[in-house]
């Protein structure tokens, strides 16, 4: 059954509302409840973990008796999951809700069913509408709970040619101011900074999300990865945030541990080598590739090894921004996970196939 | 002293009529004759070496007397030299134009001066209107008058991360068929292409100018450099124009022998030896950078070492144009020349000094 142009604006509102809910462990979400006329009876967004969701925070706002008949529009399928709060499919079915539309399906294998359960008491129920726009909202979330890992962001900046420093090492600062205030940005929105115990000893960074001079007031946790030891006088040990170290190289693990400790965004900042073991293992999830008009040259790729043997496994990526920072370009993608990589629909090669035809340089 | 609002608009058509003129050795040259009271007289461009020039083409269609008192808005400084034609200085004084405006000085030691012999010929003269749009228009042209070589556009075809070719080599196709296209637009307004000999042994092309499998009607001369022997049976020897073969490594000496042929608009195809031999020399006027949303990592780098030790001495870019080429980025960006490198007004270092800050990668 299809939706109304009515409900299509409200699914927008409640976009718009969700975004008003802070981005933390749990998904932002929105919604709106229509009279059987069409007409907006309340709005509701979820707070954050412990709050009521979406759609309860809405039905709080009607007298008793209030939603009988009533359609609700909400980002996400209604949860059917009682933890710190009770599950929302029953509370709309409660309310007298007639019918429920929403964007994306809960991937929770705990959470979701809800709109089973709604149908299964009668109510109409319809998904999908705005779904992409709900997915771009809160893409990491999905991936994150779909996946049973952290959302895995890398980040890199390079040079037009793909370097991440000069013959010598020195590299500040490839990228210009307005690029490295949206990486502090950006790093305020992640759970946990991961570096390499490389970048750690070469660098010898602070890990924080500043403004200026000033400390976001959300702090990732930093992540220490590697073998070798974390000196004592480290800048990373004054972090606001406990750093915690990996003495390994297994990846898998390290998420595994992340995601135990409720750390589900995390943003990997380099070196080269822990970027591209990432990407290699298929574990980036989006990628943001800061790149800077200048030409380097020399030995010191921002990517190293990332397991392409051959142009036909090559790694697409789905560009789905690019944002100019002043002189420099952001490019934010996504990379389809590895089980994707060789089923994807246009590998590169098949694309162009003619075997016998020169290659990219000059033809 | 100033323009005025009419002769900038005739500036404006000057330069749409310039562009009817075909790109050649010489540059593409529009020009007005306005009446005392600003009515436009007659309109004349440039159409080929031993054609009229612009303004004579413009006087030639008025009748005798017609341009007595007349302004003259030509987008390059008439000329002051008798080559095939006669000097344009003297054309404009003996048909008594009274006032002359132009766009951009004519850098030529030999055709240059006009402007001295009006002004002395009591012409009321004004330089620099439009001067930028005029300046795009022959960019090419001026660099090779004022540089005394030709003026040399490297292309190259890569991964965001900079690579042309996968681990093993294989690197078709990573851009699309619009960029592919694009390129072969470009080599058709070239005089020459210049690739090394290891790409002819590799990839056997063609370096024609293609649109689809049909020839361009303008193709520009194939020249290999190094010092390989390009086999008997290469592709490239069956090109339609002569091939030209240079079995040194001197650049300077390539680019002057290929001026004294006349052939003053270079596109350099690479391979990554020849490309960032011709950056690391200062050589590269031009640069075109199709980036494709592909990650490759591994060896293959699309430029390799291109003479810069520090980021201090990074090759900055002027980037003139980024254009969306199906899913490839296109970027047009000009090179300063090495002179100018060690000199140019922002140094990548300078702008962001502090010697402590930890480097580009996290901070």
């Amino acid at each position: 059954m299809a939706h109304s142009p009515v409900e299509e604006r409200a699914m927008s509102r409640a976009l718009e509302l969700a975004q008003r809910g802070p981005r933390s462990r749990n998904p932002q979400v929105g919604a709106v409840i229509l009279s059987p006329e069409g007409e907006i009876l309340a709005e509701g967004w979820h707070r954050g973990a412990g709050t009521a969701h979406a759609e309860v925070d809405a039905l709080s706002r009607l007298p008793e008796g209030g939603a009988q008949g009533a359609t609700a529009v909400v980002t996400l399928e209604p949860c059917n999951h009682t933890g710190r709060t009770g599950p929302c499919a029953e509370a709309l079915i409660r309310a007298g809700v007639a019918r429920v539309v929403y964007a994306l399906d809960d991937p929770g294998e705990v959470s979701g069913g809800g709109a089973e359960r709604l149908r299964a008491h009668g109510v109409d129920v319809e998904a999908g509408v705005l779904r992409d726009e709900a997915a771009d909202l809160i893409g990491p979330w999905l991936t994150a709970t779909r996946l049973g890992r952290p959302h895995v962001t890398v980040k890199w900046a390079q040079s037009l040619d793909g370097r991440a420093a000069a013959a010598d090492g020195s590299s500040q600062w490839i990228t210009g101011p307005q690029a490295r205030a949206d990486v502090h940005a950006r790093r305020s929105q992640a759970d946990a900074i991961v570096v390499g115990t490389g970048t750690v000893l070469a660098d010898d960074p602070a890990l924080t999300a500043r403004d200026g001079d000033a400390l976001h007031p959300e702090q990732p946790v930093p992540v220490v990865i590697g073998a070798r030891e974390t000196p004592a006088e480290a800048t990373v040990r004054s972090h606001p945030r406990e750093p915690l170290f990996y003495d390994t190289h297994d990846l898998d693990f390290v998420l595994a541990d992340l995601w135990d400790q409720g750390l589900h965004r995390v943003f990997v900042e380099g070196g080269p080598t822990l970027a591209s073991a990432f990407i290699a293992a298929g574990l980036a999830d989006r990628v943001l590739a800061y790149v800077a008009p200048v030409i380097l040259g020399g030995p010191r790729v921002a990517l190293a090894d990332v397991g392409v043997p051959s142009i036909d496994r090559a790694l697409r990526l789905r560009v789905t921004e690019t944002v100019a920072l002043g002189d420099d370009i952001l490019y934010v993608a996504e990379l389809r996970d590895s089980a994707e990589h060789n089923t994807r629909e246009h590998p590169v090669a098949e694309q162009h196939p003619p075997a016998t035809a020169p290659t990219e340089g000059a033809a």
